[in-house]
């Protein structure tokens, strides 16, 4: 018998359907070619994007042009600008504003070809400080409201070059899917005095179903209603609205368990597709009782999307219990 | 400069980012190769669906299982299956339930080649008048709140069979797509006491920018706020919430429309993968106001949709007015 199943902080409604596929095998995964020749990302090639806005040697100090371990330069084909006045205008019903914003490329790692995925924690721990950073630098302008940071990993999840890379949007409105997210939140607070996600994750460890590990600070779930096969959350487990307020020690933590379950997932399907993106609280804004930063891991796997981003009616074959036993499988391969 | 655009029912906002790509040709399409060997959907091979719930001949008579023109069966792999209580639980924070639902799937043609776009008006009124007669009798079902029509063609759009179908999915609960419309469009109607769709028909056929067609009953617009590029929406013209109140000589003027949208969208982008899904009211309700039923036709033309469909953000490279007039300049050839 499938399942319907619902998000409590979002209220969306996803089905499990357990009839279709059932093992990591069955979810195929076109290997992507190398496009090989000229990389715009590597050392060497610096003056081929923008000039860097950040860069961090192996140490965390600013490493300069040529001594980089990760380096945040401006999208040479953004999708918002940063110059100009924020004018908005009606047009009798419709509502347009200009597209201010900042639109940045975090390159991971001066290597072409390690994946973020194969980052050693400290690696990978100066990539989320370089997204704080930056987050930190883009909340000291006015215009804009909000800072999401994401990933697209592999062809499939609209990656368009091989270099491992991250990107950061600063925008003058807060996306949709935040507003959700702040309002299914704040709705439960305002009934329980709780914080729905601190609730999420007192259940989730006493159920002991969906969790895929932990360490002191932080926790890795398969969600209750997820859109897809193998999604995760990570986050942080004491209470914490706004991603900016975790320190250098905290950062290491979640690079800790952000690798181990990426490379668990890698084990249960390797070349996985995937997206991430941070959640975090908006620009500008106090640290809050109702809202909990973390980050959701999508696989890209399914492909039914089209109709299901269009619908917001998601059809996953796999139950999330089932894709947790198999990642806590592998991941006693990896320790 | 970019643009923020702003969808007046959902209040999703949107990336207009003329810089990254601009001409039809710019959008590549991997052209699908043919998967040969046994159809289920094909004529003759009636016996490996599961038992057709309608067909109708040519006529638009019950066609039984020889002289079909359409043929609507179960879903051999269902989502959700029919059989069985809907039993609702909560676990803790979470909601669950049975899976209960129907999933049916609309062969259009008995033609193994022919696609949805290219059938004659009078073979696509018969398709229109499938969905409206399972509409109907699913609605006889108490435990069922919506009926979802939807199309995948094109692999990359979500189909897994070559053969021309369309599917329907009647649900136990709204899905949340219709919640968040019927929720601005009645509080549009609350301040203004108009339909907003209404409104936005008024609006496009004084401005004349995106207006791809229109018949004396129907009009395909671009809408302002497009997900991708060549997003089109087909309304009514004359208020109606509900798809079921039309009659065959609406669905005969749907056809016309809707097939000569499609064509001038195979004209800009030959073999293009797109889903469409029918928007219309829940079951069980009667006729209201607020809100307007329509077909939106998405095009999958963006790889980047795997962050977009996560975030409820999404970036568009071509602008309404110009992919309108892309459109126009094709269906200028076709007439």
């Amino acid at each position: 018998m499938p399942e319907l199943r619902r998000d409590p902080v979002l209220g969306r409604w996803i089905i499990i359907s357990r009839e279709r596929k059932k093992r990591p095998s069955d979810f195929p995964v076109e290997v992507p070619k190398g496009n090989g020749g000229f990389c715009p990302l590597c050392p060497g090639n610096e003056s081929s994007t923008p000039p860097a806005v950040l860069t961090f040697n192996k140490e965390g100090q600013n490493g300069g042009e040529s001594k980089w371990q990760v380096r945040v330069v401006p999208n040479k084909y953004p999708a918002l600008v940063i110059e100009g006045d924020l004018e908005k205008e009606g047009i009798g019903l419709y509502d347009r504003m200009n597209g201010i914003g900042a639109h940045e490329v975090i390159i991971e790692s001066p290597s072409h070809d390690e994946r973020f995925a194969d980052l050693d924690s400290h690696n990978m721990a100066l990539v989320f400080k370089a997204y704080k950073d930056r987050i930190l630098d883009l909340e000291k302008d006015s215009r804009f409201k909000y800072v999401m940071v994401f990933k697209n990993h592999g062809k499939a999840a609209g990656a368009s070059l091989e270099h491992s890379h991250s990107q950061l949007i600063a925008l003058p409105i807060l996306p949709r899917m935040i507003v959700s997210e702040l309002a299914g939140s704040k709705s439960h607070y305002n009934y329980k005095e709780r914080c729905v996600f601190c609730d999420i994750i007192r259940q989730e460890i006493q159920q002991d179903v969906r969790v895929v590990c932990q360490n002191e600070k932080f926790i890795t779930l398969t969600p209750f209603a997820p859109r897809t096969p193998f999604e995760m959350w990570i986050l942080p487990k004491h209470h914490s609205s706004g991603y900016c307020s975790q320190d250098d020690a905290d950062l290491l933590a979640l690079a800790d368990i952000f690798s181990l379950s990426l490379r668990a997932l890698s084990c249960c399907i390797p070349d996985v597709p995937y997206n991430f993106v941070l959640h975090t609280g908006p620009l500008h804004e106090p640290s809050v009782e109702y809202y909990h930063w973390h980050f959701e891991i999508v696989p890209k796997l399914t492909s039914i999307a089209g109709f299901e981003w269009g619908s917001g009616f998601y059809i996953n074959p796999l139950p999330p219990e089932e894709a947790a036993e198999f990642l806590r499988q592998s991941m006693s391969l990896l320790i």
